[in-house]
This record gives structure tokens, C-alpha cells and sequence, in this order.
């Protein structure tokens, strides 16, 4: 059985914890965690270390921390040539210290605290320097999802930019929409469904066919009516013009 | 039992046509469609008129054309004080000829042609001139849909805004998302359910609670990481600067 060992105790750390514990193909060796308590509800003591020097030899070790922090923690590690992966989206493969052998082992998700997640469904993109490393990161990653892929570090960035489009500025677009129904007294409520059908549809559709609304429709007429009906939120009117402004210009594309 | 004609042969009209089918509190009387092929695969021939005069006598005409052919529509109709509704997010009320009662059945919804869709899920916006008119609507309406709101017509102008932005908006930031995939040779499937996630994650968050991301954590180390990579590609550089500097803005008034 492939052992694992995870560093770290935040967010991402912990869902892998719980990933790693259901899954009867991994063997979870321990944690590293600074604070015994952060992960003492998922991991029976004696697997939680505070100290590095306490590490046991695993197959990988999994560096799930703050992307600031990656580089540090590599380089705190007190063994060498064992194979490191770090779990960001946004740091390159070779910030990882040199004396062992780097990986990536990013999970593509939002995680929240509180929000159990099904780890099956969640696409995990790796790499390694070597074909023997990328077969350790794939026998873990296949353990516990089924969507596994193999992504190098100039695209895991183009991923993550990706990324910050479809979920952080999707999700800012989400609070616009909430602003003006709190404004005119009406319950968010109301375009929750709109908001999954959404997402829904580009599972079956590109998003350039399931494309609607004024702008899709070049209806100036309309597009000028939300303009004057914005005119007092000038944050969301600048916003609007944009992003009109760039569907437009793809439908001439066409 | 509550008696209900559609006049339009639409994306919206074949849905609603669908959903009184299949509704035991809702006789479908007749379906009013410029060309009977239209409509002929849902409704039997006897129930199809091409011919205004030829509409019988129901509770309620529900107009469901497009945006622009409301008002010529419904001057047409042979009829007077009959209980006649459009069902557009984005035109007034008053925009229905006065010869009849006006009101408006107005499903929150993106229809596409060939999905079918859960109606009791889906919001409908009523709006009327009396309150007899509004009980009317009201029937017709929970026969189909658990969510029925009394929405007036300035209300469901924000509406129609707020709908803009979480639905035609965010399908455009899809569409950066899959076309920054495809210019890094990954397939869009990868971004898929982090799309569903950050849907889903606002039915138990606030947008603003579930607001993650480098714009977010005042990033900008990250932020100018992705703007060096989105150098060549004007348009989707500019959005990011937009959301990027509004998120950055809400972090503040906090």
C-alpha cells in the first residue's frame, strides 16, 4: 500500500486528511501540523508530528500550506531525495527546494471549511520531474479521484487564471446580482435557480452556444434600458459595459 | 378548473405548453401559432389556431412572443376585458393594450430548446392590476411552480438586470475560462466542477461570504502574475482588471 504523509493543517490539508483516511488503497503515515489541535479531530495523535525531524519515510509527502509558504517548509524538510509534491495552483513546480525530488499535487476546487466535498469528482493535476515520480502522484490521485490529469507548470498557471474567471469573478458577478435584488426587496432567492441551470448547461453546451441575453442578441434597445436603470451604480455599470462590450465583440467574430 | 390559452410557439411558449400538459390543475384550452408545425409535436391539431378570431373564451392568454412583438400582439387580439399576461422579464406591463386586464407570467428561467426543464423549480414573476387578476395568475402559477412572486414592473426591471449579470455574464467568463484551456491544450472538462461548486457553494453562502481569490485576499503579487500572463490577450486582461479592482473595492468597505 502507497504511504502518504501530509504537511500542513489548513483547509486544503484537511479535506485530503479525510480523503486519504477513506480510502482503503492510500495508507496516511502522519501529519505535520504546527498545533497538535488543528487536525487532532481528524487524526489520532500519535500520526500528528509538530517537529520535521519526526517525519517517517512515506512514498510522497504532500506540502499543503499557504503558497507563500511552500518554499520554506521544502527546505525545512530534514531528508533528501524523496518525493515532495506541494498542492497550489499558482506555484511553479521548481520552487519546491531541490533536495528531493518535486511533484505537484493540485487538487482543483474552492474548499470551504465547514463543506464536506466528494473528492471522487474533483479534477487532481499533477506533475513530476520523472516518469517513475508522475506514477506515485497518479497511484495516489487515481485513489481518491476519478479525474486525474497531467498538467505542467506554465499550464497549471493557465488553469489558475482560468479559474479565478470562472469562480472568483463568477461569484463576484453572483454578489452584483444579490446587490440589486437586496436594493429593489427582493430575496436573492429568486436567481438561485437561474444561477444553477447556468452552470448546468455548459456541462452539455460550450459556453459560446449556450450564450444568451441582449448582448448575444446585439438589442441595443435593451442594453441601453440596463445602462439608464444602472446609472447610479457605477461600479456595476462599468462592469456591465465590459463585459457587454466582449460578448459583442465575439458574436463578430463569428 | 382554471383555464389557460398560449399565444407564441417559442422556446418559452413550448415550455409552459409542456408544463400545463402536464398539470392536472390547468386546462391548456389553445395554442395560438402563426405556423401550426410550430407546436404540432406537443399539442393535438383541434387545440392549434392560426387565427386570432378563432380563440375561445379562458381565465387567462398568456402571450409568450418575443420582447419586441408584445405590444402588436396583443392589439390584435379580437377580444376585450379578458385577463391577458406577457411573460417577459423586461418589458412593462403597461406595454399590453388596455383593451384587456393586464398581466404578467413571468418564468425566471433560461430556456433552451431541447432540455427539458424541472418548471417547479423555477421562479415565476407575477405582476397584475387588480387583486382578483392577481389570484388568477397566482392559480395558474402554483399549479406549475413552487416558487411564485409578486414582482411589479420596476422590480422585475432589476430583475432582469441582476439576471444579466449571473447568467449571460458569467456563461462569458466561461467562455474565457474555456477558451484560456483550449489555448493551453487542456480540456474545459477540467473546470467543470469547480463551475458547479462555486454555484452550488451560494445556496448555503452569501456571495460575499463565499468571495475566495487573490482580488479577494488583496493577492497582488498574484494578481500581477496573472495580468503578465494575460498580456497578449486584451480583452480577457481588461476583465480581469475590472472584477479584480471591484472585489478590491467591496474588501475595503468592509
Amino acid at each position: 500500500m502507497i504511504r502518504v504523509s501530509i504537511i500542513g493543517s489548513g483547509n486544503v490539508a484537511q479535506h485530503l486528511i479525510k480523503a486519504f483516511i477513506n480510502c482503503p488503497d492510500v495508507s496516511l503515515e502522519q501529519v505535520f501540523s504546527r498545533s497538535e489541535s488543528a487536525v487532532s479531530h481528524l487524526v489520532s495523535p500519535d500520526k500528528i508530528t509538530t517537529d520535521y525531524a519526526k517525519l517517517s519515510p512515506v512514498d510522497l509527502y504532500l506540502i499543503a500550506v499557504s503558497d507563500n509558504a511552500i518554499a520554506e517548509v521544502s527546505s525545512q524538510l530534514p531528508f533528501q531525495n524523496q518525493l515532495v509534491a506541494h498542492t497550489s495552483g499558482s506555484v511553479p513546480m521548481q520552487r519546491l527546494d531541490h533536495k528531493n525530488r518535486s511533484g505537484v499535487f493540485y487538487p482543483l476546487q474552492t474548499f470551504s471549511k465547514n463543506k464536506p466535498v466528494d473528492f471522487t469528482t474533483i479534477p487532481i493535476c499533477l506533475e513530476s520531474q520523472t516518469a517513475a515520480d508522475y506514477a506515485i502522484l497518479e497511484t495516489v490521485a487515481n485513489a481518491i479521484s476519478k479525474h486525474v490529469f497531467n498538467i505542467d507548470s506554465q499550464q497549471r498557471k493557465a488553469l489558475h487564471v482560468a479559474a479565478v474567471f470562472v469562480n472568483n469573478f463568477t461569484n463576484h458577478l453572483y454578489e452584483i446580482g444579490a446587490d440589486i435584488c437586496q436594493k429593489n426587496n427582493m430575496p436573492f432567492d429568486i436567481l438561485k435557480p437561474l444561477i444553477r441551470e447556468t452552470a448546468e448547461k455548459i456541462t452539455h453546451l460550450s459556453p459560446k452556444e449556450a450564450q444568451t441575453g441582449p448582448a448575444k442578441r446585439n438589442d441595443t434597445q435593451t442594453i441601453a434600458a440596463h445602462l439608464d436603470f444602472l446609472k447610479t451604480e457605477e461600479k456595476a455599470r462599468h462592469i456591465y459595459e465590459i463585459l457587454t462590450k466582449s460578448i459583442l465583440e465575439n458574436g463578430k467574430k463569428l
